[in-house]
């Protein structure tokens, strides 16, 4: 599985609504997930998706309100119950690693797998071999991070048509790979002459909830995806200020500023019957942004195969 | 609303499918809701079914299982949020109150409603003008509580033809029925003479996790309908014994001993994936049980004029 793919099982804001339910969004990339907020009834989300409780994952808590987080023990409830033997990190603000003990202490969930609770601050990074994972405060009533998600550059493409040319037994072309040099014939082969330059990784950026603030836009540029709380319609722009909320007018201002391949509005507010009432007063929508639904899915191919794809459910 | 109706918001047990919801069924008599345990995501259910949060409500909590009580703060919050104002109660097992101050604090989930949470013991009984909650323990592996709801007997029929027939005016019925004597040409005429015998109310039970336990039958006999959590098939009673529940065959057992109108059988484990193989390994299966599914609705019209009717979703 090259492709990463992205899948929005809740795309609902605080009050219920029959047809979206709690925000949480999966991102499956090479048989790990990252689940970025785990609402009320994710895990019937995962298992409607069959995504499975037992893969990789990583969890993470964008701030501590109860429509963000209180999927967690329902989670690891199940995860136990389907046997999860591999270690669990979740991340979230101060104060994560109480609400997770209280639920784990209460009913008695003692998971035959390890969970990690990291407890994050402005500036925190996830180092991993292939990606990174930033986080960055956003402007909310309580903490709250936003997470860039970016992949490390990839080694250039291999030139197999010359390798083949050349004679290159399977060993050369490991070693090759690996960044060594190689003889041939006694002739001196450099990984740069098959190897070409390396290539850019892709770039997932999921801003939760949010006023709109100067900063925003050096987090999001060039994203293949942008993934905004974009809670409130145009109109409503009052409430969404006294909420600590945006508009889906905030998230198309920095989207024409930032290079941005698809941006999906989500946390939507229970209010708006349908899209046409949620974009309503905006004077034009972005070819480039779509309104999310539950079980939306987003297709992103490696950056030299395409742009996003978008399936509705 | 002269009929009482039953919704199965959630039919599943703890592990979660992509079918079956977590454990909540509402019932609703004129325009009061009995809600019977709140799993996690039971909000959305609510919402979907559009029963409303701001309603006359009970909340019954069985027993302090995840999967029956971690959707009630979420409940209260968006309680809170559509503005409710009517006090809620809530009742459940010793520790309910320790989890939901939890969340209220963790979250500063200030309701602009009362919440009195009542923690039960065998026996308890709430007693109110039309009806009454009877509670007793069932075999599980923690303290869990079934009920008994009952309605008090009624006043019998109003012979509206022997009235006009005697020219009663207005008033005059309205003493009889309030059980007055009124005169009428000198002739005394008791209420008695118009009113039939007091009519028997409906009863509904409800029997939570639980292992086949003597002294069962008597709460449930004569019951219009019985909604019972036989959470697995015949061939799993081993693993049934194993953690405290039943199986489709106990519920049977006892249904065919307690005269019951209607049974349900409800709580039901995610390895079934369909009606067939949870059924599976009975003789027979009696004309008066169904298995649940998500918004399955019973409706119970009043004794007199006829049994429970069952809706498929």
């Amino acid at each position: 599985m090259i492709n990463v793919e992205v899948f929005f099982l809740g795309t609902g804001a605080a009050a219920p609504t029959g047809k979206r339910r709690s925000p949480s969004i999966v991102i499956r990339r090479k048989g790990e997930l990252i689940m970025l907020d785990a609402g009320e009834g994710t895990q019937f989300q995962l298992a409607k998706a069959k995504l499975g409780f037992c893969r990789p994952m990583k969890i993470i808590i964008s701030h501590l309100h109860g429509d963000h987080v209180l999927g967690v023990p329902g989670l690891l409830q199940s995860m136990d119950l389907f046997e999860r033997k591999e270690e669990l990190r979740i991340y979230g603000p101060r104060n994560l690693k109480n609400f997770v003990e209280f639920h784990r202490k209460f009913f008695h969930i003692k998971t035959r797998f390890n969970v990690l609770i990291e407890e994050i601050e402005e500036g925190f990074e996830i180092n991993e071999e292939e990606y990174r994972i930033i986080f960055f405060e956003t402007k909310h009533h309580v903490p709250c991070f936003g997470v860039v998600i970016e992949e490390k550059m990839r080694r250039g493409k291999f030139n197999g048509e010359k390798a083949d040319k050349l004679g290159l037994t399977p060993l050369m072309r490991a070693k090759l790979v690996k960044g060594e040099t190689v003889f041939l014939d006694g002739e001196k082969i450099k990984p740069s002459d098959l190897i070409g330059p390396p290539r850019k990784g892709r770039k997932i950026v999921y801003v939760p909830d949010t006023r709109p603030f100067k900063g925003l836009i050096k987090y999001i540029e060039n994203a293949d995806l942008l993934i905004y709380n974009a809670t409130f319609s145009v109109k409503d722009e009052e409430e969404a200020s006294e909420k600590g909320h945006s508009t889906v007018k905030d998230l198309i201002d920095v989207l024409y500023a930032s290079n941005v391949k698809l941006a999906v509005a989500t946390h939507i507010s229970n209010r708006y019957k349908d899209k046409e009432s949620y974009l309503d007063g905006l004077i034009r929508v972005p070819s480039n942004m779509v309104t999310a639904e539950d079980f939306l899915k987003v297709l992103i191919p490696l950056p030299e195969k395409g742009g996003p794809l978008v399936f509705f459910p």
